[in-house]
């Protein structure tokens, strides 16, 4: 490596970070923020987050952050792990093609807290959310795909350093301190994918976003850490995935673009994993155009490229939760003509009828297609394809599903989405959106703060 | 992999473990947690230490768990967290070379959490703790070297599975259960080797144990998680290390014997990295034997087995902090007729004369001399060579050193540890000892926690 070590010089860069200059990146963050708090809504009355309470109220503590969706307060820490594990509880928040995760679920709880205990500017708080997206796409973009192949939970890997690089930004941490501060989150890093299909899956962006507050407490107290956490062999690229080009891919053209406008985020319209979309807007396209009833389905091959299922765990999903990883269920769900909603994707069994649909449905894999210059992520495509018992054949492609970078979902979506997760009071949607839209100062964040 | 998952196994065996039948593993145990108090009672002025309160009390919370050597509690996890790190402030805490790491200093703070949630017999904590010890031993045993030499820290990856199972245990979990709590740990395994040489190096012992303690309120709390977490190529040891004979190494055997027997616990009498205890003895050896004055020393060569020196990554330390992992330091110390005591390890800065000392030392590494039998750890040995500027040259070879299993402390060097960690109460030391030697009922053990 040439020059300053990654961790110093990506200290630096994040310390000098302007996103504030570039209304793009502001408006993507208000819009991130919006789905992350549908996402949140949503998932309110979850038995995870009660179980989470448990653990929480017996630990006891100080009541300042508020919890989305619950009408209560938490510590500073604990709301971190309380908002991060709500926020993706139904696999319903944002994620970005560069990280190959969930950016908003653990980058915002550990910003709220920052915001209730820094009271920065609206402005500042939006500003450390595209710093802590940039920073997360980098650190995706660098890792390589390795490293989710081989079995980690990007969310919580990447995402516990994201998080503390963007609280310290909030709170205008010194590069020195931020050094440091990398340090305790990559130390922390972990998180399996073998965990994908349980609540735990969630609980990783909690857990992130939580070590993530830690850190940067550590880092204010002047605790001692190293300074050079990301570098060498024994650090954190070096032990969780590839450092060839590292400073090239961390570190270069920072802050000429940023990454949650370009690629951006991609906030879904399905409530599952981000890996079955392209699936889904296939198979209900071929539901759609009348051509079969299910009845009359032989069998469906829904073709990807090589290891582009990595995160479809689910081949046999007994529950709706297990199926949020099963394309097998979505495309069976889809073909069956129900609506790809949430009341599908809760640890209720999974009804007899879909049961007896899933063995028709077989994954292939074609290395020698072509992947659309469009597509997202980069290489994927989906092809689902039904073959019907008096042996007629219908296809469909998807490259790039709906809500995804160049098909994304506009505000009047976002809208729709936040005000379907609150059902009960449409005042609150709009008053949420108005309010981060058009939020500046300190005090219209402390205002935010009252309405989650 | 032949017959039931290694996860489901594990849970299996553990739950029907009966270590307090064997005596030795009962009277180890003892030793160990008179060790792991003293360790712990030396660092309670630790500047460190004062920091994590800091952070604690701003979280608030339940006192629920006394803190070793603070005549105050904290909450049941960070009770775990604090005395992690005290245990392990000063690196004087015993290490185990199957575990290549510091089991006590993660596996008592989430015994002690739990001892007081739990309430249960002082021979429950006791026979806990034998079931820790062998769970991180086989999982050290298990994931094989190439996990430590990569850059992995021992005590944190393996510490907080085997913290969870020793808690589990003592609360008598379920076998189904403990399967869960298992993953719960396994997927918040981590922390680097690169923050060696720093105050979080401590920490990872506490974060380790309040993970593990969180991990066993999860599954008490019936929270989802996978059933498998050790297995297959994205599980614990697919992701973390080597599963080639993971089933011999991890389950062969258990409860015939205890590994906090044989080969049992190593306690320091040297408040430094393990690694550097046999240079250490070297060194005293050769300064003892008045061959020689310190300026009389042209060069000094320091010679391993390959490897065998990867935990000492100081070469150049410029604190006594720093110079707990570097054997320089240490010999440096030994051969100028310094005692190797806790006031030349802390963060004060390294003086002139021995700064100036360091360059004359060097590292060498021989893979083709013979380790002895009685080598601890297996393979390790270390020569301390001397060469004079009149170029006669004096070595020693030191295998075991003083405190290593085959040259074991006894009661009364423990006892003497315990009490000059509390020079102004020796009455305490000495109740304590009598205590935890005695101890039985769950009355005993109440009576110990009023003592920490």
């Amino acid at each position: 490596m040439n020059g300053q070590p990654l961790t110093s010089e990506l200290a630096r860069l994040v310390h000098s970070s302007l996103p504030e200059q570039q209304e793009e990146a502001m408006r993507a963050a208000r819009f991130g923020l919006i789905d992350y708090l549908a996402s949140g809504f949503y998932a309110r009355d979850d038995a995870g987050v009660a179980k989470l309470w448990r653990i929480v109220e017996a630990e006891g503590g100080s009541a300042d952050v508020p919890v989305v969706g619950q009408g209560r307060k938490a510590s500073f820490l604990k709301s971190a792990l309380l908002n991060g594990f709500i926020g993706h509880a139904l696999d319903f928040d944002d994620v970005h093609s560069d990280v190959r995760g969930h950016p908003s679920t653990v980058i915002l709880p550990a910003l709220l807290a920052a915001a209730a205990a820094h009271r920065p500017s609206a402005e500042r708080l939006l500003a450390a959310y595209a710093v802590g997206v940039e920073t997360m796409a980098r650190l995706g973009r660098t890792i390589g795909a390795a490293h989710y192949e081989k079995g980690w939970h990007n969310t919580y890997t990447l995402g516990v350093i994201a998080a503390a690089v963007a609280a310290g930004y909030l709170a205008g941490m010194s590069a020195e301190r931020l050094e440091k501060a990398i340090g305790f989150a990559a130390t922390q890093s972990s998180g399996m994918r073998i965990q994908f299909g349980t609540e735990a899956k969630p609980l990783h962006a909690g857990l992130a976003a939580q070590a993530a507050l830690l850190s940067i407490r550590l880092a204010e107290e002047d605790f001692g850490g190293t300074r050079t956490g990301l570098d060498g062999d024994i650090g954190f690229f070096g032990l969780y995935g590839d450092r060839a080009a590292a400073e090239e891919r961390l570190l270069a053209g920072w802050g000429s673009d940023w990454s949650i406008v370009r690629p951006g985020l991609w906030f879904k319209i399905y409530p599952f994993c981000s890996a079955a979309h392209h699936a889904a807007d296939a198979a209900l396209r071929l539901h759609q155009s009348g051509a079969f009833l299910r009845e009359e389905v032989e069998r469906v091959c829904i073709l990807f490229p090589p290891k582009g299922d990595a995160a479809l765990i689910e081949r046999n999903p007994s529950t709706g939760e297990q199926g949020r990883f099963s394309v097998e269920y979505v495309v069976a769900l889809a073909l069956s003509g129900y609506p790809l909603t949430l009341e599908h994707f809760t640890n209720r069994p999974i009804g007899p009828q879909l049961l007896a649909f899933l063995p028709k449905i077989e994954r292939q894999y074609d290395g020698g297609i072509e992947p659309a210059a469009q597509a997202v992520p980069k290489g994927r495509f989906t092809i689902v394809e039904v073959v019907t018992k008096n042996g007629d054949t219908y296809r469909e492609r998807v490259d790039c599903p709906r809500g995804a970078p160049g098909n994304a979902l506009t505000l009047d979506d976002l809208q729709a989405k936040l005000q379907a997760s609150v059902p009960d009071d449409p005042a609150r949607a709009r008053q949420l959106v108005r309010t981060i839209m058009n939020m500046q100062s300190a005090d219209d964040l402390q205002m935010l703060l009252t309405l989650i």
